[in-house]
């Protein structure tokens, strides 16, 4: 039974399904096709603004594609310090950007705050050409710990990066799973309270492989074309990326998929909650926001969990071993409950 | 009817369906599942050797990554001047190595010669450290002219290439189209004729984005895995990629669908031969060897062969305007005998 | 006797003069000083308009730095495919500007031609993101043929350059060597001709290590600051950079320099354009405008001038053997008149 | 009266000297010439091994281009969070390496310490293709902080480094204050402490602008050459860098020099011991190990001071203000004696 993440699953079938559909007759490669239009559209729909849209493959284009775009060569990019931009890209913003300097940033529960992000920029912004200008900061939605960004958690931090000209980029890869989790408009989470750039993702969330950068500043798009071909981003046969976000867009589904990997996530921390006392040192590390739940356990009954057939990745822990549990849009609420009912058992067993 | 582009077709309907049918259950996500280790062992079998493999979803990806193993940001890779790495990738070979320096060759159909290569490679060994240090060659197969390198052609520059220590590349997004005109061994016209590393590629012939950097020689390889990722090459759900080049490989597909586009393209080729003597400066270009027609015609024939619902793109001719005609796995040849009425219609009339 | 090049000479004696006077107390680094000041303020007086000036220590440095200002990673650059910039920098273009491509273009004696380039922009202009967007041209001037561009050129090249969008750098390593021969005001052979960015070169006229980037639109140089930080070019005891230029500059001794030099140069070509005709096939290969010499020779006259205890460069020829002279700012006229006797004495024992 | 920086003060005259007598005649540029040759022989005797040596002309450039010989652009570097190579280059080791990934450890007063190294290493080790593999560690030889790394702490670091295969590289653009104080022989702070590559600085230590890459296993230099053309950092006339060296390594120059700075900081240390404690706060921050004391100070001594005539830097303090104070080469025993007898006079006005 898998927990491992939501990249491990497979693909919604309403997706499959558009790939099919989308597979009748010829059409313009590189993106001069009816689905990229419609991804546009609908786009500009779900953010009720003008929008510019650049579908990719990966999550790891997106944001980098996303980030080289904001900050020169001679830039300085900030980000919390365990986000995916700072060390599971393997250096991908600073290969893109053609040698930006990324500032890592501490805070609690994979956040940054307004306060951490004021503190840096007064210091690096020295007018020394010495220093990499301050140019970017990246907050990620859905947080590498599971947790949600308020809109007033974004504004404030909005507020000091417009104060310094720093432009504000969003790893939204697990957006979905924090708008299913916020439930407010779209607009409200990005571009009103101060998002430039969104990478939108779709294949953690149940596409195949498509992601979005969307900006909402059109202006600071003009050099995304070349940018992403040169990285060779540009799929030649695109209508098949753009025919799955399109799928993934129609009727609410890209949240109605995140809804049900949330309330999995959450029927687990429910569970877990109210066994977790009855091991020495357990808890759960974050608040349980979106789809993912990182849980503090005796090394033991993690391998007791192995052992009875769930899989996931271990974790640094606080003051002892840890796991990540991913739920996703088809985690069956039966694997959920045979895992608590595991939990449970273990639990009596220890006693 | 439509006569772009390879990439301008859909999908094989093999392919589908190995999509459709790889969509069952969880699976390791960045390339540790069955779908990747089957291609590697299906390409080791195709070339008769052991090999690495990595997929990724574009050529110009798989160019780029693949040059990047092969020549440090102070090196110098040499191609042809109308190659794809050289003026169609906006780049992506400079981004990818850090800077190494393109050297442009010219060459009658598209095609390196040993000669120029030779005097090229004798020129730039300096041992200055003023000049970028030669590093690799690429290669295009089938090139850009739509000619195929013949083995012996192949060697000739691997020994240039071998004697100044040279690493040689070839670019196959349309490898298959190749092949299947030489009707030789896999092996013949690569590792054994001196090619160090080959695009393979898929998304031309059929697939829907999917294209395999085949290393020979495994210790170039070291680097790709970590060079791939932080292109953001790295699809998470690597199944799906893989999963197209499986159903492309098996029982010769690749093969298969490349025989048909090369016979259609034969038949437009046959068929304008005999009648474009009756337009004035109206001929092939280059010969057709592989699924690319260059036919310089009159401009209002072109123009008229547009009105008639033919699409294709204009293309530099000799001494007068020019098309490029492309066939694909699943052009119908009742279009291609439609084509031929056409432009026979067209003379008859113009007489 | 050297006639290698004009950096395998000595630094000229205002200059080291120069260089004790500057070292007297401290000073504020990083050019924040007077002699840097003082630069720029002569700078404007020679071209007669407002200059941004910035001093480094090396002709290379001056051309990446420049370029990357001109040109974004996506970019193409066009120079003559001699040029320093294409072949003698080991790519610092592409490792400056982040990758951008570098587009070598044919010219006769090292020049580039407004029509040779407007055929290259109107090919590249395509505004497919496949494809590199022009966006600079860098000439030479005095060019690696020793030839110097006439205003009336660099206007014809200018024109095309601007109405492409391409904006206009010049290699002016041997700038003072150009000026010496042109004896026209600056202006009209940089800004006033359309050229946006220059190396003026010192090194090679008579200082020890010593150009300055000048701009002649200052919006263009807004991230040079922080360019040649990252670089490492921005040294930090900055005035003694800008003292060897503020004495360069002084009365003019950039050009009394030059003038020198070029005098050697032309009284060498005289002497032997005397007596080549009675070697067969020897020749001036370029005509001899500044303070180099090609001269083409028969192998045996070549190593008999070695022989005689006179260096220089071997050089490509056109159907043989060939040699580069070089003349400096303190080339003696007495070595001169003996490599045009010992040349003679050599015509007359062949004979 | 100058406490601003090293870099602030002039040349020393025997390199002054030196300059003067190495403008005799013509010399081969580019390095091929007799003082490049006697400094890397030097350099042989003073670490007591084979080394290989380049001169280039800024710190910047050495420390750039040396961690671009050991790190590739997928790799991670590892240094202090307040190293000069961090935050005071403006991202120059990530353009010379092509992005690889800075990642800054804390420490107090400015050193790394083994057990941090260890952690992050351990952290970074991961195998996966995600994270940037740990290349190279750079310790800053005086550290920022003015502290110098004892033989026994950069053999910790060496063999924390050494388990994890990571290569250790020392910023030196103080060697010679750290020598100066260690008093060791320098194959013992050096190599035999498990140093690969040393930035052997001149500049701040009485050159005008000169630094040596120092390889001490030589394998690691092959590329520098290269490397260092492509940078612009082969200075033409170079003989007059290396004369630079030749002088300050002759008998003994550098470390005469840097004791002289070292005694003029310590002489102001114990200065100010004495009379802080009567100001509310103030206090040395660091040890004074080498040419640079960090004092926290009221604000309104620190515009006293200045108002008398002292300039110096502005510096972050730890509860309030505070101020860098820099002795140099030839710094007057007179000036610190004056900036003593100010603040003790500012003490008994304030009492």
């Amino acid at each position: 039974m898998n927990f491992l993440s939501d990249n491990a699953v497979g693909v919604a079938p309403e997706i499959m399904g558009a790939l099919a559909e989308a597979n009748r007759g010829p059409s313009m490669p590189y993106g001069a096709d009816d689905w990229t239009r419609r991804v546009e559209r609908k786009m500009a729909e779900i953010f009720e603004r003008d929008v510019r849209v650049f579908p990719v493959a990966t999550g790891t284009a997106a944001n980098a594609l996303s980030l080289a775009c904001l900050a020169p060569p001679y830039g300085a990019i900030y980000a919390h310090e365990e986000a995916h931009v700072m060390v599971d890209e393997c250096g991908a913003p600073e290969m893109f950007t053609g040698g930006a300097k990324l500032r890592p940033l501490p805070g609690a529960h994979g956040k940054l705050t307004a306060e951490i992000l004021e503190r840096a920029l007064t210091r690096d912004h020295s007018g020394d050409v010495h220093q990499a200008i301050p140019a970017a900061v990246s907050v990620t939605q859905t947080t590498e710990a599971g947790t949600v960004y308020k809109p007033a958690e974004l504004q404030a931090i909005a507020e000091v990066a417009r104060r310094h000209k720093v432009r504000l980029h969003m790893d939204g890869a697990r957006f979905a799973n924090a708008m299913a989790f916020l439930g407010v408009p779209a607009r409200q989470a990005t571009w009103e309270a101060g998002i430039d750039v969104l990478s939108f993702g779709g294949s953690k969330g149940g596409c195949m492989a498509a992601e979005a950068v969307v900006f909402f500043d059109p202006a600071l798009a003009d050099s995304f074309g070349h940018r992403r071909m040169r990285a060779g981003h540009l799929v030649s046969k695109m209508r098949f990326i753009s025919a799955q976000l399109d799928a993934y867009l129609a009727d609410g589904l890209w949240l109605k998929l995140a809804r049900h990997a949330n309330a999995m996530a959450q029927r687990l921390a429910q569970g877990l909650s109210a066994v977790l006392p009855r091991f020495p040192g357990a808890r759960l590390l974050h608040p349980v926001e979106a789809n993912e739940v990182f849980v503090q356990l005796p090394a033991g009954i993690i391998a007791d969990l192995r052992q009875a057939g769930f899989a996931f990745y271990d974790w640094p822990g606080e003051d002892g071993p840890a796991i990540r549990l991913v739920t996703a849009f088809n985690t069956e609420s039966g694997h959920v409950e045979l895992l608590l009912k595991t939990v449970r058992d273990l639990a009596g067993r220890a006693a």
